[in-house]
């Protein structure tokens, strides 16, 4: 394929068919900005209330009611109401949201290294396993030995084909 | 704490300074759009060059010139001229780019499974070192024993407590 083709083939795409089929811009659309992730931080560390998560992240308030309404919407949370206090709600995890844990992890552990503040981490894990401070290594799902990029061999799916 | 003093206590924090911080909020910051992470898929999967990163990720040209630009000035990836070719560039992987790896691994497998489109996945990816189909697993890196929310403990850093 020529530079030419190729520019051709881009310019015919339809972009918005390939963005409905791409699972990275739908799963980014829903978590991807910082404020998501640091909820889903809260909610993974075991707090369950609007005033914890508030207090904890520093969120304004407006910022973190349309956070929380999105994540209810996409079903990665769910809301119930306080038994105690009709007028409270908790928040917690649902299995779609349990799942964004190595997603959270991958990222705090990218954060930390590349992009902490002056006052380094704010956060440092301990795996309770082993006792020792703890960050995400990545290991295939099959075989177990650690995954790399020049490990991995790529297979697109016709309707990717299609698009290029 | 009572309720109203954690309220009082988000009400008076400084958010900017959190903000600036806080790692998560600068790392989503740099790669949190949907469109960035296609594009590091790309460069992780070995194209180099902007029409074959636009060809294959249907992207338009402003917002792929834009996310290159800002990838750049982070220091995620390097442009650097096509030796045969002066007017045209490469643009390849900084360490720092490297290692958002586990972070593209593990928004894909996300997406594979909670956002995908009608016609599935449209990326499969297969670990050279064992054959089978694959997909990133969690561990820790200090004992290599699976990493679950329930087998973390948190210490927060000194600047974190004084934000809360």
């Amino acid at each position: 394929m020529t530079k030419n083709q190729r520019i051709d083939a881009a310019a015919s795409l339809d972009h918005s068919s390939l963005a409905d089929q791409c699972s990275i811009l739908r799963a980014t659309d829903i978590f991807g900005d910082g404020w998501t992730i640091l909820i889903l931080r809260e909610l993974f560390w075991g707090q369950t209330r609007y005033d914890q998560i508030a207090a904890h992240t520093g969120m304004a308030s407006n910022i973190l009611a349309a956070r929380l309404k999105k994540l209810v919407e996409n079903d990665v949370i769910e809301k119930s109401v306080v038994e105690s206090d009709a007028r409270r709600f908790d928040y917690t995890l649902t299995q779609k949201g349990r799942e964004l844990f190595p997603v959270l992890m991958t990222v705090m552990a990218w954060g930390d290294r590349w992009s902490s503040g002056d006052a380094g981490p704010l956060v440092q894990l301990r795996h309770t396993v082993c006792g020792k401070r703890t960050k995400a290594g990545l290991v295939c799902t099959s075989c177990a030995a650690p995954l790399a990029p020049e490990t991995l061999r790529t297979n697109f799916a016709p309707a990717y084909k299609q698009s290029i």
